[in-house]
């Protein structure tokens, strides 16, 4: 059975050798002392080990179960939510006015990372809740939040997010459910709505769905689309359950992955249901969860390729298969470790240089988001909102082909269920797709983010890394390794970027038809920064005279793989786009 | 539900217009015109949409079940075994002596990409049986031949290949399994064999299993293996079937796809064998399957990836999602088809520019094994060795990350098992892992066929191509999209081998480090050599004024996107190489 062991000796470096949290003026920030940082992780990273990896593969083989419109979750379920709820986890990151711990996010997404690492499915019933609440937090009336918060910050409640219809996902105009006014200032919604992740389950008292519809009279297309909350029970005025509202779920999917949680039709048949935030203007109150639950996604690519290396890895140590090209290396036994194969170290060293480098990515993105949310920075929000689309997709793309290549370690075993490699996999692939298929986030960033504010935002990230290379020309210890690499992949991105400029306002096809290509090109240049800043503070570490050399030399090394056998990918990239929109556009639909 | 339409429109342009079968002078090829392989495939292919893919999902979702013994395969399955057995389709490409109908590899490759396509998992227990029986042929006494091919011929009877043992995969030399001699000449079989496919099930009246074993006294490692032909039913005198043999199916493995096939544990309780071919010299008698095999299984790569193409190429067309971002193209609908939008076509083309390019290079593959086994030409059995592994790995690889494309487009759909795409993926997977993994592969490649004979078969690989661009040097028309492209690729691989001559000798870990880039640098210019051969035979279709003009410029165009979008990945493989060793051997294993 595969097993998960949080990272917490990373993040604890990310977290204070490469971002220093505790030295910034970040509201809450003073507390993140290496002390108080590990403790947190490291009580997370035991919850994650003892009590949600075990029930992953369990999740997996036994799924949900809809029975007389009841849903079953997974043996054990149950006993872990209860056990994550008393321990406070559910609420880390959110304010105390209502039940949470006011922890930072920097410091909630990496307890994120372990939950998701070592059970996907199972952490989507609280992810999903997270995001509710941070919607009815926003946007929602002082009454609604004393109302719902408070039950959904300890989970008590859960909640969910309704968008998709069975004709309309990405392009949500389409959608036909309505929300008919009532007297009493409430409205009857009606219609369906399908892949509602933890739509109905039996893990909590209540469940508090965020469904958008269409209030009848209002604008055509997306801008007549409302945001409602519809309970499963109508919560009476003392805060206790009242009725069960109209809403069913009809059908569980039967899922390549993430078995574990039951992916809903929910049905809306009259339920009862109050306008969250204001009417028509749906799309900004869902967009709160959205970018919030995107930047979540991101984290799931790297948590399922840093589950599936700790497995490969440990595999690839003990299996003993074929003897090393250049000598033996285990003379007492049959065979060598397959870990003294070339092609073996290739593949781990691919995961695990992606690994450590989109956490730290990770990690950068969530600071920036307290910088905006806690800091009220601008600059940092501005920054956040460009990059994203490329945490979503480029971590989750990536994130996935790690799973893969971990699969492949495995050989035949890698293909048995039993050895739990497939799992990692075939749930990681979701990623990829929700929230906002991953061709979705490419063009959101070339087709929005880009422009927005007059690409000022991407100006201060050419800025941000410039100003990076002037600081450091001098650190000849950086140089060839990491800051001539940095160099040339950021200057792929600004010839990309310079393209669609030139290109992308006479044909706005020239910079869509490389929009997916840009995207990874970002990503890439994202984790080459990271990576120069982790080997500028590992170099920092080993100057200043370690007790644990081993780590930051490790980490150089790491460093350099990334460098020198990822990062060129960056050329391709850029070759691809500057072939322009005509090898994508130039056949007919019919020709195909 | 998911469907397959044959590519026999493909078919015949490869085998007519580029590789020009019929005028060929390899036995048998005269006969491979137009109309005759037209009606072949034209055959093939009704049976592959009609019978063979309606049962693929119902192969996906029932499995095969194990009890009492007996393995019971998917409903549908035994007829559809009849009927594809009565129509003769199960041995195209073997010699009339024992029944088959002799016609060229060539031909059986393309049905067999048709009936994978259709169905991999049922597909599976013919193709076992065919290579079972071709070790046979080459291997086997004429008394072994008499009594076993007509039948497995006719896959009344059919074959697997018993290699892997739980402790070992890729490192045979490990075996345990035990073949003791027995007065009469058999041998008393005992061990346990893993990962069998077609390993037991209800659809042969027997079942010729191939087992390689250790001869007790034999020489030590991969030297003492032997290979036993050990049928579940001993075959008395006079054909008929006596005693069942000490041969089990202790269990079938859950896996992640392929669900269709039985894949078995076989054990072996004084089994009783005959010994096939020489003592001791087993894994030669193997490679006579696994070579042909390893081919097999990169076309199933190529065809998976065809058959997902299809379906998500109809989705595209068919779901209205979102408006052109260049003007609206469906004013009567209520939004544009998924195939306006740049991003759609970006991932359309990549598939289907592989597709095309993998299937040329598919039959010209086949076209050199007939060279070599009808037409005794030692250099094409020279280029077909070197290139096995090539095509093999890359088409796996490369086929897989296609169905992982086919299943994006389908956004949220791609991820229920109802619309049919996970399961392309979860089948695909497999052919990464099976018939040696594509590490191993790689391994195969750069540390045995490169230097094989000294070097010669990629001399003349790499001499092949310049006579291809020398000759068509003066041509205007092909010059700038696919000779100029070319060239440079086969650069980038020439550039590789020669890093790997001048640094392989002294430290064969800077080739090994660089094998898996090798195999699919390698891979991309053999499907860059290809466009350019299709470009050409299209440009002189046009030019003799085809009736068919859009087949030919559509072929033109999806070429032109070949060379401009992926082929110029050679130079990111070429770069990972040139890293050599040290950043993939640098860290000591405890680093990890």
């Amino acid at each position: 059975m595969p097993s998960y062991t949080a990272p917490t000796r990373d993040m604890q470096f990310i977290l204070h050798d490469v971002l220093n949290v505790s030295e910034q003026d970040t509201p809450g920030y003073s507390e993140l002392d290496r002390e108080f940082t590990s403790a947190v992780l490291e009580e997370a990273g035991k919850i994650s080990s003892e009590v949600l990896s075990p029930l992953n593969p369990v999740g997996d083989s036994e799924g949900c179960v809809l029975e007389n419109g009841v849903v079953r979750t997974p043996k054990g379920f149950k006993a872990a939510f209860d056990q994550v709820r008393e321990g406070g986890w559910t609420a880390l990151d959110l304010p105390e006015e209502y039940g949470g711990q006011n922890m930072p996010y920097v410091l909630g997404t990496a307890v994120g990372e372990m939950f998701s690492g070592a059970n996907q499915a199972f952490t989507m019933y609280q992810g999903l809740t997270h995001g509710a609440a941070s919607a009815i937090l926003v946007h929602g009336s002082d009454q609604q939040k004393e109302t719902y918060l408070p039950k959904m910050f300890s989970c008590e409640w859960t909640g969910t997010m309704n968008l998709t219809e069975p004709h309309c996902g990405t392009d949500l105009g389409l959608m036909r459910t309505k929300a008919e006014p009532q007297e009493d200032g409430s409205y009857l919604l009606t219609g369906q709505k399908i892949f509602i992740s933890s739509g109905e389950h039996d893990m909590a008292d209540n469940i508090v769905h965020l469904v958008l519809a269409k209030i009848p009279g209002g604008p055509d297309g997306i801008k007549g689309v409302s945001l409602f909350i519809v309970p499963k029970f109508i919560v009476k005025d003392d805060g206790s359950l009242g009725d069960r509202n109209g809403v069913t779920c009809g059908k569980i999917e039967e899922k390549m992955g993430i078995h574990g949680n039951s992916t809903c039709v929910m049905n809306y048949d009259g339920a009862t249901g109050w306008l969250l935030g204001e009417e028509h203007k749906g799309m900004r109150a869902m967009f709160t969860m959205m970018n919030e639950a995107r930047i979540g996604v991101g984290m799931q690519g790297l948590a399922q390729a840093e589950v599936a290396y700790q497995n490969a890895l440990a595999y690839a140590k003990d299996r003993l298969q074929g003897r090393a090209v250049t000598g033996t290396e285990n003379p007492n036994g049959p065979a060598d470790p397959l870990i003294v194969h070339p092609d073996i170290r290739r593949s781990l060293m691919d995961q695990k240089s992606f690994i450590e480098g989109a956490r730290a990515f990770m990690l950068w993105g969530a600071e920036l988001i307290d910088r905006s949310h806690r800091g009220e920075d601008a600059d940092a929000e501005g920054l956040i909102s460009l990059m994203t689309p490329v945490i979503k997709g480029f971590l989750t793309d990536e994130g996935y082909d790690m799973t893969v290549l971990a699969q492949q370690v495995y050989g035949g075993h890698g293909y048995i269920e039993e050895w739990g490699m497939s799992q990692f996999t075939r749930d990681a692939r979701i990623a990829m797709i929700y929230e906002g298929a991953n061709g979705v986030q490419a063009l959101d960033l070339v087709g929005r983010k880009l422009a927005q504010d007059s690409g000022k935002h991407v100006m201060a990230f050419f800025e941000m890394i410039k100003t990076f290379l002037k600081e450091n020309e001098g650190d000849e210890a950086l140089k060839k390794d990491f800051l001539d690499p940095l160099k040339a992949a950021s200057k792929d991105l600004q010839a990309s970027a310079m393209f669609f400029m030139q290109n992308g306002m006479k044909n706005p096809n020239a910079a869509l038809a490389g929009s997916y290509d840009f995207m990874h090109l970002f990503g890439h240049v994202c984790l080459g920064l990271m990576w120069a800043r982790m080997a500028k503070a590992s170099h920092a570490a080993l100057e200043a005279g370690t007790t644990d050399e081993a780590f930051y030399k490790t980490k150089l090394a790491t460093g350099r793989f990334y460098m020198k056998r990822r990062l060129p990918a960056t050329a391709l990239h850029l070759a691809r786009i500057e072939s322009g929109a005509e090898p994508v556009m130039e056949l007919d639909a019919e020709a195909f």
